[in-house]
This record gives C-alpha cells, structure tokens and sequence, in this order.
C-alpha cells in the first residue's frame, strides 16, 4: 500500500501526510505520483508482453491537471479527451496533438471546429450526424472509429453503465445504425474508417464483459465483412474503494482478454488489429487520499456520532451521488489505543446529502483539529468538484520522486467571483 | 407564467429567448428578475400583516452572485451565509454586514475569525464547541441563536430532510444538547443568546410541520423557562419544478404558522418573538430556466429517443443526485403542429448517469441546432455548477425593467486551468 503508517503517523513514500497538509493546508488531495506512473508501467508491460500493436490511452475525464498531462506524456499514455476544455487543458501541457483522441456523445461544432484547427486528427464517432459535420468542418485526412454497443452485460451501478444498447452513448450493432456509420464514413471526403470502440461500463472486476465484446464485436464484423486497424476496448478497469471491491486483475485480465482476441482473430483469418484500452480512474484513483481537518463533533446520544470535516460534497460527490464507499482513515494513529467507534463523516456544507461515509470506525477520542483522510479518491473527485456553498476548491500535490510538489493550487475567494459583473 | 410563448416563441417579459441564447450562448441560465423581487416583495407582505418584527433572511447557497445580492439588498432582506466564500461575496457585493447571519454544522476557525474580523455579529450556533470557539476568537459582543432539531416529521427526499434528531445539523432539545448551548452562551464573554433556529426540510409544502415545530419549540421553551427574542423558522417553501410538485402556500401557510404562534405565545403569556425566515429555493428556482442547444440526436427503434444538448450534469446535477424532475420545452414552438413523442434529454458528458430527463414529451422533428429549456432552474444549479468533463461554468443572464443584463459571465477555457501548476 502507498499510504501507510510509520510510527503511527500515515505517510507516503517517507514524506509525512500531516507536514503536507500542514503545508498546503486542508481539504488536500495528496497524490502518490510513483503509483500512478507504476501503473502506467503495468498496462505497457502487460500489453506489451502480447507482442501486439497497442496504445493506452488515459481518460482525461478521471482527473486532468497541466502536470498530470505532462506526467501521462513521460510514460508515453496517449490521451483520451471529452470536451473543449479537457482538449484546451491537453494542448496547454504541450500534449502531442497526434496522440489525442476526441470522445463524447455530442461533441458540439465549436469543439469539433477547434480540434480540427489544432491538428486533432483522431475521432471517436459517437452518432450518425456527426460524421457529416466533421467531414463538413475538415479540410484534411480524419482517422475515426466508431463507438458501437456491443451489448454485454455487466454488473455495475446503473450510473456507470454503459454499452448496452438502451444508452445516449454509440451505434447499435443490430439496428443497422453502426454499419450505417461505416457507409457514412467510407462514403465521406475526409473521414477514415479505422476500427471500432466500445466502453463496457465502470469499475468492473473481470474479464468477461470484455471477452464477450470481442466475441460480438468480430462476429458482427465476420457478418458484415468488414476490416478493422484498431480494436479500442475502453476502460472501466475495477479499483478498490474499500475491502469489498474487487480490482481488475490486470495481468491475468489482459492475457484472457488478448488471448481469446487471438483465438477470434485467427479463426476469422484476420490480422490482429492495433489494440488500445482507456484506463481513467484505475491509474488515479488509488494513488490519492484527501485529506481534512475535523471541526465540529456531535455525540448523540444513543443516536450517532457526527464528525464534520472542513470538506463536503463541493469536492467529494460520488458518496451522495452514488452512495459510494471509502475507507476513511486517521492521519495520526498516535491514539492507537483508543477504542474505535461507528462514526459518521460528514461535510460542512448545509445539506443533510453531504456524506463521506456513514458508519466508519474510527478512534473514538478523535477531536477538533485532526486530519483525516479519505482514501482512493484520485479519480472523479477534484475533476467532479465544485463551488456549492461557494467552497473554494481543494489544492492538489503530488508526491513523487522528487518530493512533494504542488500541481493545483487552491482556489482563491477572489476567483469564486471574477466572472460575477460587479 | 413568467416564460411563456407568443407567437410561437417562448419569451420572458417581451424577450424572446432564442435571441438571449444567440447573443449570450449557449448554456444560459435565463432568470426573471422581476419574479424574484415579486418573491421576495410578496414574503414582506404577507409578514407586514401580522403586525410582528420579522426578517426575510435570502439563502444564499440557492444562487449567490454579486448581482443578486445587490437585488437583495434593494428589497430589504437580509442574507444568509454559510461559508466564508458566501461571505466574502455578499461583502464584495456592499451587502450590509450587520444584517448578514452565519449558519453551518462546521464554521471552520477561519471563516470565524474573517466573519468577525468583517464585522459580522450574528451566528447561528450549531454545535457546542462553537460556543467556545466564537468566544476565543470574539473580542465585541456576537448575537446567536441556536439551531435546534424539533424533531418535526416531514416528507420529502432524505437528502433534502433536516430537523430531525439523527442530524449532522443543530443541537437535540430532548437530549440536554440545545440547554446546555444555552447556559454555555450565557456564561460566555461574548455571546448573546438571541432565540432559536430549526430548518425542518426542503420542498415542503404545507405548514403543518412549522406548526408543530412552534408547538414544540415553546413546549420545550416553557419547560425551560427560557425567554427568546428571535424565532427563526428556516426555510424550506417548496416550488413546482413540474405539474406534480405543490408549491408553499406562502399567504395561507404563514397565516396559519404566524396565527397558531400567536396563540402558543400568548398561552404562555410571552411577546412575539421577531419572526425570521429563510427562503431561498422558493425566490430564485423557479425565476430561471437553463437554454441548451441541441445536437446529437438517436432514434434508437423500439428502445429510445436520446436526444443530446450541450450541457449536462456539470450545470444540472439534480436529477443525476436527486432524481429531480423537471419540465423540458423547445424554445420555439414553431412546430406546434408536430406530434410530440416520448424522449431522454441527457448532457453531453461521458457518464450514462448525465440525463436531464427521461419521457420528456417533445416536438418528434427537434432537430440540431434547436434550443430546448429546461425550466425552474434558478436555485442550485448555478451554485452546484461543476467543472466535470471540463465543462465551462454557463452564462447567467437577469431580465429585468431594464432589459437583458448579463450578471455572471461563461468561464473561459483560460479558467479551467488557471490554477494548474504549469
């Protein structure tokens, strides 16, 4: 684990948590930068080792930062983008353009037009008129793939699943819609048909979904003879927010994966194709807590205990949006001794929704002035936060080989206010 | 109705909203100003009856901007913050200070020592540390009340139910808590205990539990012997956010709360407290609509029909939260002719959970480039506003006897990464 306890004060790679949050104050999103590129490192080697053509790219969506771009660039990620600004945000950290892909149900001709002008050549076709408006915008050679639903079932929110065919997102196998795209795009002046992307869902713990897309996916495409460069996959690849979670095996994940694409692949009398995943939230989520400073303490009586944090549901949503679970964890165990009680975490911001955790064992002598953290919080927490309550967003370090360095500063009260006319 | 259509246009006081939408863009949070200070003037009306000291207290956490604060003040209400970015807000607006209230679970050292450093001298206590903590950090005389729980049952959604015992917010009356902050305020240097607040819950929509909240409260009162100046009620008058929803009553409903307050303080032969209330949902939500422009749309045959805008759970977070429904209408009506058929309005954000509305009953020919509204969109959707997927905040544009004034301009795609170590 990155973040454990030294002589009972919970640290990451030697650098006290408490001297981090003493520094850059609280709420905090501490960042083990050494985790994230470990595992970019493992979806290279793993891919790599099934001596394919294969590209990884990172889902800006989970959490995009002008460092967290460059640091995606140094491990040679490409990188998914899903609107304007994640591509603004991109190209601010002088991400290469040509590694750049452009998702989204409804990418509006404002966006389109700006990535065109800024050399994104890399499109994931989500709709039937989107072909005609990029070809429409275009002026030179566009690579696209289609997004297509391959109808797998999985097991998961219904929030964060996708890929089935009652969805806002892609092109329907069985309905004709997705071969239509195809006709569309060969038909067109500018657009390059390259292969087909599917996204399965979020947070999922096994091969199977992605064994049976594979399986949909080339039996459609034997179907209708058609011929594919790249096979995108997507992400969705399970982390673990607290014990109960599951986390996708990668390595064993991949080799059944590659392994029955192979088998597929081969009986089809096909190529392999070029194989790109989309991992998000298992590069970031895990490698972050957040830390906050406990205020106001309730013991109810025979009720519950409410332990209210500096923080709330500005910068931590996916508890009362999805009734999501974290490990909530005391940044000094120097009361190692003290009993632990069924404690609820909650936010400062005026709603009864504004939820950590409920039911979290912590130390019962807890008080006013000390840190705890919320771990796994480095995907979908600072890119999902907001200004409710006009809360100011949180500041984010990394802490990383070269010590402890801040990436986003925090917001300022001024800035709550700086589109306001006065 | 405030928007309504003439000639096939959906207008607000004379102003089309397709020609807001062209000059300002699109996402666009369009508010009738002249609603807000009819909401705001009705709430003084209906309390100048009763012959009583009252307070009409705007929450700003519905929708703060400096804009509206300056329209609070010119209708002579006062503002309650709960945070230090409420705060700083309301003071860059030249809101008066002394009829500013502080509220919150968890005031953090902070934002007291910048409330009292600014001159704010009313809190509401919310906890017992609290007591300590203002008094460490006052150096002049603070008014407070306490927020307590009356344990008032009410129906409405968990998220959005306060007052009862099982709360973050307020001190219990049955378990000593709200006695004790009394004794301990008057035995403090600098507090003042000032009388008694509660919120009872969100979107009610009849007095019957402010009634039984008065009858508890001055149970409780008598039983104590403890006299109060202030009873402030909270706020909580629900709106209609579609045909199912009933708003407060707001002339019946405060008759019977003030006439039932009446007889409970003179049974105990009492004076009238100054009556307070805290309205915030009830004046601004249903002043506003959000304007979106459509883009991708999918007829998926037998199974749906998507229909995409260009925004999305980044500026619309209640439905994905709360399950919120709201009323969606084209902006022109030109197609009055065409049947209406059952479609799923969803955001452009890569999450299945982004839909502003499922069966929305609209034109079958909506094409690209049509402006769909989405109506009583005024409280927190502004506030609540995120930068997921790197979306840019929307635009806010007050229509008012001066016309069409933008008050909160879009954020730019500068902004997005403003505070990004570069």
């Amino acid at each position: 684990m990155t973040f454990n306890y030294q002589s009972g004060e919970l640290q990451v790679r030697g650098h006290k948590i408490s001297d981090i949050a003493a520094e850059y104050g609280t709420p905090v999103i501490i960042y083990d930068e050494t985790y994230m590129t470990g595992m970019m490192q493992k979806y290279h080697s793993v891919l790599k080792r099934h001596n394919l053509p294969y590209s990884v790219s990172y889902a800006s969506k989970a959490f995009s930062s002008v460092q967290m771009i460059k640091l995606l660039e140094e491990q040679k990620m490409e990188l998914d983008v899903v609107s304007i600004g994640e591509l603004y945000t991109a190209l601010a950290a002088g991400f290469p353009v040509e590694d750049i892909h452009f998702h989204g149900n409804n990418k509006t001709p404002e966006e389109l037009q700006y990535a065109l002008q800024h050399g994104v050549r890399f499109f994931i076709i989500d709709g039937l008129d989107e072909i005609e408006l990029i070809d429409s915008l275009a002026d030179d050679d566009v690579n696209v793939l289609i997004r297509i639903n391959p109808s797998v079932e999985v097991n998961t929110h219904d929030y964060i699943s996708t890929g089935q065919e009652d969805s806002k997102f892609g092109l329907s196998l069985s309905n004709g819609a997705a071969k239509r795209a195809i006709d569309n795009i060969n038909a067109s002046k500018y657009l390059h048909f390259k292969g087909i992307h599917y996204h399965l869902g979020s947070q999922l713990d096994d091969s199977a979904p992605f064994i049976n897309a594979v399986t949909n996916v080339y039996s459609w495409l034997d179907e209708h003879n058609i011929d594919i460069e790249i096979l995108n996959m997507g992400g969705g690849y399970g982390v673990r927010y607290t014990e109960e979670d599951v986390r996708f095996p990668i390595e064993e994940g991949f080799n059944a994966i590659i392994g029955h694409l192979k088998e597929v692949v081969s009986a089809s009398g096909r190529e392999l194709p070029h194989v790109m995943i989309e991992p998000g939230r298992s590069i970031a989520a895990e490698a972050a807590i957040t830390v906050y400073e406990v205020g106001t303490i309730k013991d109810i009586p025979g009720v519950a205990k409410y332990v209210s944090i500096d923080g709330g549901m500005s910068d931590h949503i996916r508890t009362p949006l999805y009734g999501a679970e974290y490990e909530v964890v005391p940044v000094k165990d120097a009361n190692e001794d003290a009993d632990e009680v069924s404690t609820h975490v909650v936010g400062k911001l005026c709603e009864s929704g504004d939820i950590i955790g409920k039911n979290k064992m912590l130390p019962g002598n807890l008080q006013r002035g000390d840190l705890l953290a919320v771990k796994t919080t480095g995907a979908y927490h600072y890119s999902m936060a907001s200004n409710y309550n006009q809360m100011r967003k949180p500041a984010v370090v990394f802490v990383g080989e070269n010590g402890v360095r801040q990436v986003i500063k925090r917001q300022s009260l001024e800035q709550l206010i700086e589109n306001d006319v006065r």
